[in-house]
C-alpha cells in the first residue's frame, strides 16, 4: 500500500531574522524567513507533503501556528517529529522530493550538504532538494519571501516488513 | 503499474457568488469562487490530478469550460464522474493528496468533513486535504483568489485484483 | 523500490523569440519564453521532477545555466539526457505528468502531439500534459510569463526485470 502527498509553503523575507532554509543557516543572508517557527519553507512543505500522504493532517492541525511549543522551532525539529508521527501511523517514508523557489539564499553549493540533513531528521530515508529562481517573477521574484513545494511517497510499514518502532513517540512501553 | 498525477487550478473571488470549496459550502463567506462551474479549486485540482494520472486529458478536455452540461456542476459531481472515467479506463485510485492556498475560507475546522465529501465522491479513497495561507504573498494572499495543488496515485486495477465496475459509468448491462 | 519526484519552472515572456513549449513550436505566438536554453517550461519541469525523485540534483546542477553546451538547447534535448541519467542510475520511469499554467500558448488542441513528443524523448513513458490559465491571475494570468509543474515516478530497474542499457550514455562498450 503505497501514498502519495504534496505540500506547498511560503514565508515573508524580513530583516533582522536569521536565514534557515532547508534545515541549513546562511549566516551571509541579509534577510531570513520570517513566522511563527524559523519559516523554513523546505521543511515545512516536506513535513505537510508527508503528514497528508499518511492521512495526519498538516502542519496546521499537527503544530498550530500559535502553539507556544513549537515557537521558535527549526525546520528539523518538525521533519523529526513528522517522521515519529507517520511512523506510529504505520507508515514508512519511501522518499521525499523538495524544490524550493525564490531568488535566495543560493542553495547549489550546500544541496548535498542540505538533502543530508534532511533525510538526518526523516530517519536516514531518501531526500532530493532542488532550487529554482522562477526567472524572478512573482512574490519570489520581487524578493518578498520564498516558497517551497515537496511531494513525498509513504509505504505501509507492515507491508514490507519494516519496524521503526523506536523511531517513534508513541511506543508502547518496552 | 503504478502512476503519478499532478494537479493545479485556481479562481477568482467574487461578489455575490458562494464560496464552494472542497465539497463544502461556507455560508458565512461575504465572497465566493467565480467560474463556468462553482470555482471549487480543491476538487478541480484534485480532477486534473486524477485525469493526469491515468492519462485521460485534464478537465478542459473533459468537461469543456463552455460545456452547457458543466455550467455551475458542483466540485463533487467533477469528482464522481472523474472517478467513473478513471476506474472506466482500468485504474484503481491508490489516494488523493490535496493542498487549498489561501487566506480564506477557513478550512481547518472543516477538513475531516471535506475529506469525507470528496472521499465519498470518488468511491471511498484515501483522501488527504491541507491549507497554507502562503503568508499572505500572492495573488492568493492579496484576496485576488484561491488555489489548490493535488497530487494522486492509481494503480491498474487488474495487477490488485480489484473490480470497480459498479462505481462507472461505463457498465455492461447487467 | 518506487520514487517519486516533483518539478517546478517558470520562465518570461519575451518579444522576438519563438514559443516552445512542451516540445513543440507554436509559429503564430506573438511572443515566446525567454531563458539560456529554449525556455520549455514544461519539459524543464519534467526534467526536474524525474532528476529530483532519482535523486541526481536539479537542471541547474546538472546543466549548468552558464554551460555553453546547453545554451538554446530544446526541452526535448534536455528530456532525453535527463532519461539517459536516470537510466544510468538505475531506474525506470514509471510515468510523468505535467501542468502548464499560463494564458499562452493554447495547448488544448495539441496535447496529444505534444504528449508524445515528450514520451518519445523519454524512451516511450506515458507522459501527460494538462494546461490551465490560473483564472488570469499571478504572474502567468498577468502575460508575465509561464510556468509549470511536474511529477515523476520511477521504480528500480533490478527490481522490475528491465535492461535499458541501450537507452544511456554510460554503456559499457560492446
Ligand atoms: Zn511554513
Ligand atoms: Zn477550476
Ligand atoms: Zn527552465
Amino acid at each position: 500500500m503505497i501514498r502519495t502527498g504534496i505540500g506547498f509553503d511560503a514565508h515573508r523575507l524580513a530583516e533582522d531574522t536569521p536565514m534557515w532554509v532547508a534545515g541549513l543557516h546562511f549566516p551571509d543572508e541579509p534577510r531570513g524567513l520570517a513566522g511563527h517557527s524559523d519559516g523554513d519553507v523546505a521543511c515545512h512543505a516536506a513535513c505537510d507533503a508527508l503528514l497528508s500522504a499518511a492521512g495526519l493532517g498538516d502542519m496546521g492541525s499537527n503544530f498550530g501556528t500559535s502553539d507556544p511549543a513549537w515557537a521558535g522551532a527549526s525546520g528539523v525539529a518538525f521533519l523529526a517529529e513528522t517522521a515519529s508521527r507517520v511512523a506510529a501511523a504505520g507508515w514508512h517514508i519511501g522518499n521525499v522530493s523538495i524544490q524550493v523557489i525564490g531568488n535566495r539564499p543560493r542553495l547549489a553549493g550546500r544541496r548535498a550538504e542540505a538533502e543530508k540533513v534532511i533525510s538526518d531528521a526523516l530517519g536516514g530515508v531518501p531526500v532530493s532538494l532542488a532550487a529554482t529562481t522562477a526567472d524572478g517573477m512573482g512574490f519570489t521574484g520581487a524578493g518578498e519571501g520564498v516558497a517551497a513545494v515537496a511531494t513525498a511517497l509513504i509505504e505501509a510499514a507492515h507491508t514490507i516488513g519494516v519496524d521503526r518502532g523506536s523511531s517513534t513517540t508513541h511506543d508502547q512501553p518496552q
